[in-house]
């Protein structure tokens, strides 16, 4: 039976030891904060006075902590235990940083694999998680069954960096796109359209999203930035409109401004008729 | 029966000219390049020599120009014409321009009736289109029967900037997203992450903005930042990882960074555990 540690017991890390205790494993836990395992320890939990102890424990140690500092800290406090070992974490952080761990964890004798988990903590251990790994395939290959117990598992390829670029870009997404939701609410309430009479409207910009991410994603395969819907030169009018409306709004702009720079530098090279996907030579 | 007179014919207003000659109107059109009218002239529309022509050979003038800049420019060529005339600007530009516009049909005498067009120019004449006015109620319904013609027509306010406010903070919100689309695409190909890769998880993050947003109005409404699904405090970290993501991808991150200036201030200020939308108060 595969053993497992799982540090760090935030919601999330007490999901994923929830589940792998659901699936029957042999799970022990190590948390800076002993009291959050009280209900896992109730449920068949070991408990660990260290990392090392968790990591010396199982076959296989998940770290989900609040970013790759912490991971690098928790590996350190290991120390030799690591040699051997599987290490995965599952810790939201950069591409880099999880390509540094992955050097850490080798150069004490382990083997890692870095993980990104897609989905909230309430979806662990249903078909509704997914969680992406990048790292050695045997390493993903030889937990693959322990991993299908926290939800979908998907291998993305050997770069450590894969699973964390998958994830940023993302929360970059996610993050890009609720800023700019909450700025158009400013503007809009800055000239008497109160919230609740823009969203049905915001609503409508959302669901043409994916036919809009759809085309600028083919694009950006294909290298086709010509017979443009959207030309560059009139996504630069907006954006000087968008610019000029949040100044007399007395709300900062410099988000868009951001973007109208890499327009801007799009125009000035000859390409002002080309579709918008041209601004990922100069963003 | 309304006579109507329509300036500018681009792809827009040959558009809104169609439509009202397809309703049995009696329309009358300028554009500053005559052969754009060739079709609609067929069509038994009657040519305006002069924008003072058009404008005096009708009740009421539609403008549908490149941006406010034209649009004064024809009015201030109208001259005289306007006295006693009704004004409709359907161009896209800022609440601050359309209210500019409004005070100098004023001064020519006429009455002025803001409008954003909310879809594109197919959907025009068909109940798809959807066309906000802004400005005097007794002129919305003193044209409302010739307005239906285009589209649905919904009065939003006597203020003339308040539709012209919904047109630039829906702008906002769709190329603030597309721009972080496309940032996001970048991110994850310096990681390894193709675009048809990327595309499905970020529909994925598409499909979860509608709940977000709806949550996010609430709260703007109530003023209510408080038990936080998504504390500003774990929003700073996140966008900590997505500059440093950037950075790593040789990306700039201006846009991301604008938005963590707004979130560390509310941090700086003890309000960390609350949620996004207290950053309202700092964008």
């Amino acid at each position: 039976m595969t053993t497992v540690s799982v540090l760090g017991l935030g919601p999330m890390g007490r999901a994923l030891a929830g589940a792998l205790l659901d699936a029957g494993l042999s799970v022990t836990v190590w948390n800076r904060t002993p009291s959050r395992a009280d209900e896992l320890l109730g449920r068949g939990a070991h408990w660990a006075g260290t990392p090392a102890e968790a990591v010396a424990a199982s076959d296989v140690t998940l770290i989900n902590v609040v970013d790759h500092d912490v991971v690098d800290a928790v590996l350190d406090t290991a120390g030799p235990a690591v040699d051997g070992r599987g290490i995965v974490g599952l810790t939201s952080d950069t591409p880099e940083r999880a390509r540094h761990t992955a050097t850490l964890v080798a150069a004490a004798g382990g083997r890692y694999l870095d993980g990104a988990i897609m989905t909230p903590a309430p979806t662990i251990g249903t078909d509704a998680a997914s969680v992406l790994f990048a790292g050695p395939r045997s390493l993903f290959d030889s937990h693959a069954s322990m991993f299908a117990e926290l939800g979908r598992a998907t291998w993305l390829g050997e770069d450590h960096g894969c699973a964390a670029g998958f994830d940023v870009a993302l929360l970059d997404l996610f993050w890009t796109s609720t800023g700019g939701f909450l700025h158009a609410l400013k503007v809009a309430q800055a000239n008497g359209v109160g919230p609740s009479d823009l969203l049905p409207h915001a609503l409508g910009i959302v669901e043409i999203l994916p036919a809009v991410f759809t085309e600028l994603t083919e694009r950006a395969r294909d290298g086709n930035h010509a017979d443009s819907t959207a030309p560059v030169s009139s996504v630069a009018a907006s954006l000087r409109h968008l610019i000029a409306a949040s100044r007399d709004a007395g709300v900062g702009s410099d988000a868009l401004q951001a973007l109208k720079r890499s327009v801007d530098a799009v125009v000035e090279q000859g390409h002002g008729a080309d579709e918008v996907t041209r601004v990922l030579d100069h963003l």
